[in-house]
C-alpha cells in the first residue's frame, strides 16, 4: 500500500515508562547491552498484545538477558487504507502487558522514523509471497520483508520469537534471514489458542459474538486434516476437500483457501516430505482469519527403510 | 543474470595466507576483533585489483583498525554468461596487491556460499536501479544491491569504501545503507585515473591499443562540461549535447550516454541544485566503459542571496 506515511495515526504518549522511540536510541542501547555479553531476545510485533504475544515474549525472556518487544503498525504491509487505520492500536496498554511478561525495552517508532522520505529500496520474496495470503494481500510480504529486515538490521544480532500463527510470514521471515546471512536466530513458537481452539489474534477482537462462535470451524478443519494425513492419507486433494467441507458447512465462514502445503516452498508437498503444513484462510463478517498446523505424514516413519 | 550458481569459473587455490573463504569464519574473526574495539574497513571488490582499489585500500586502512577486502565476482550482476565468463580473475595477485596496501584479510567466498540453492529474496532500488547503466544492463543493479546486503550483513558494523567511478553503484548503495539501516558508513572515494585521463578499471585491459588510445576522450567530454556547467551554463540539453559531439568525433568510440544528473536522485536536476553530477558510459570495440565528475552548478555561492 502506499501510504501518507507522514501521518501518525496514533496521539503519541512517549511518557510510558520503558519506552524508547528513537532508532538510534535503541542500537545505542544493544550495543552496549550486547558489549555486556547480553544475549538479545526480540519480539517484533503490531501492538494489540494477546496471550500469544505474552506467551512469544516469556520464551524471549527465558532464552535472553534483555528482550525488546517492538509496537509498529507497518503500514507497507496493508493493502487498504481503511484496514490500516481500522488496526487495533493500545499503545500503553501493551507496553504494560509486555513489560509484565518480560519486556525489558518495548520500541515504538514513528512511522516518519521507520519510513523516511526518499526511501526507494525493496525486499521481496516472489515465490514465497504470491501464494496463498499473498494471492488475496497483494504487496502484503514484500511490507513484511521490507519492516523486518528494517527491524532486524536496527536491533542488530539477536534470537527473534514469530509465532507459528502465521505460518507464511515465519517461513518468508526465515528465508530472508537466511538468504541474507541477517545475524539473527529465528525461533517459531506454537500458536497460542482460546479454549474454544480459535488461534489468538488481534483481529478476534473484531469479530461479533456469533462470528466469534463460528470461527473455532477453523481449528476443528485443520484437526481433522492432520487426523487424516497422520492416519495415512496421502490424495491431498482429498484432505483439502474435507477441510472445504468442513468450513463450508459454516454460514457465517467465507473460506479463501484450505491447503496442504510443503513446509518450506509452500507448493503441493512431493511424495518424500516427511512434515506437511495445514493452512486455511477465511472470513467473517469481513474479518480475514487463518490458521495452520503441522502434520506428520502418515507412515513416515517407515521411509527411509523401504 | 540467471547462472549456473554452483559452477566456479577459477581453480581455487586457498593456500594463499591472509584468505578467508568461509562466511562464519569471517563473521566469528569480525565479531572478535569488534570486541577488542577494532573500526573494521571494508572494501568490496570483484578482484582483478588496480590502482583505484588499492587506493581505496589504503584509505580504508588509513581510517580503520582491521581492513577487509572481498573479492568475489558477483554472478547475480552480469547480464550474459559470456561476460561473466571473461570478467578478468587474478585472485593470487590481488591478494597479494591487497594485503600490501593494508588488507588484514581477503575474503574469497565461493559462489556456493553466497548464493546457496533455494535463495528467493531480492533487493531492489528500482527507482536508482532503471536509469543510466541500468537501462543498458537490466537487473545489473538487483545484483549489486542483492550482493552488498548480503557481504554487509557477513562484515556486520563496519565502514565501507567505493569508488566515484561506478558513481551510479555508490548512490544505490548509499541509499540502500539508509533505507534498511543497515550499520555501515559509505565512503566514495575519488576516481584514480591514468596519466591519458581515463578512469582506471579492470575492464581497461580487454581494450586494444588504439581503443586504450582513444578512450580518454570520456575525460575531456565531462571536463569541458564540467567547465560549462561552473562557468554557468545552465541548460543542460547544451551540455549534455557538447559532450555527445566531443565523444562522438572519436570514430572509436560508440556512446551510450552523456547526461547531467542530481547527486541523489541520478534524474535531471531541478532549478535548487547546487552540485550535479556529469555521467557518461560508451562501448569502445565491445567493452563499455564508464565515467563521471562532479560540477559546482555556476554561481550556486549566490544562491540564498537573490
Amino acid at each position: 500500500m502506499t501510504i501518507a506515511l507522514e501521518r501518525e495515526v496514533l496521539p503519541r504518549n512517549l511518557s510510558v515508562p520503558g519506552l524508547v522511540d528513537a532508532v538510534s536510541s535503541l542500537s545505542d542501547l544493544l550495543v552496549g547491552r550486547r558489549a555486556a555479553g547480553d544475549r538479545v531476545g526480540f519480539v517484533p510485533t503490531m501492538g494489540a498484545l494477546h496471550d500469544g504475544h505474552l506467551a512469544l515474549i516469556s520464551r524471549a525472556k527465558s532464552e535472553s538477558d534483555f528482550v525488546v518487544v517492538s509496537v509498529f503498525v507497518n503500514p507497507t504491509q496493508f493493502n487498504s487504507r481503511e484496514d490500516f487505520d481500522k488496526y487495533p492500536r493500545s499503545i500503553e496498554q501493551d507496553a504494560q502487558g509486555a513489560t509484565v511478561a518480560g519486556a525489558d525495552v518495548v520500541f515504538v517508532p514513528p512511522i516518519a522514523n521507520m519510513y523516511p522520505p526518499g526511501g526507494l529500496t525493496q525486499v521481496s520474496l516472489p515465490d514465497l509471497s504470491g501464494v496463498l495470503e499473498g494471492s488475496s494481500r497483494p504487496g502484503h510480504f514484500d511490507g513484511v520483508a521490507l519492516v523486518v529486515t528494517k527491524l532486524f538490521s536496527i536491533v542488530g544480532p539477536c534470537t527473534a520469537f514469530f509465532g507459528e500463527k502465521d505460518f507464511q510470514q515465519l517461513q518468508i521471515v526465515r528465508r530472508l534471514v537466511s538468504d541474507l546471512f541477517l545475524p539473527v536466530h529465528v525461533v517459531g513458537c506454537e500458536t497460542v489458542r482460546e479454549e474454544s481452539g480459535l488461534a489468538m489474534s488481534s483481529r478476534n477482537q473484531r469479530l461479533s459474538r456469533e462470528h466469534l462462535r463460528a470461527a473455532p470451524v477453523l481449528y476443528r478443519a485443520l484437526l481433522r486434516a492432520r487426523e487424516l494425513i497422520e492416519g495415512g492419507e496421502s490424495n491431498f486433494d482429498r484432505v483439502e476437500a474435507e477441510m472445504t467441507l468442513i468450513i463450508s458447512s459454516e454460514p457465517l465462514a467465507d473460506l479463501d483457501y484450505a491447503r496442504v502445503v510443503d513446509c518450506e516452498t509452500l507448493t503441493r508437498p512431493d511424495h518424500l516430505a516427511d512434515q506437511v503444513r495445514v493452512l486455511v484462510a477465511a472470513n467473517f463478517g469481513g474479518i480475514r482469519l487463518i490458521d495452520n498446523l503441522g502434520a506428520r505424514v502418515g507412515g513416515s516413519d517407515m521411509k527411509g527403510r523401504s
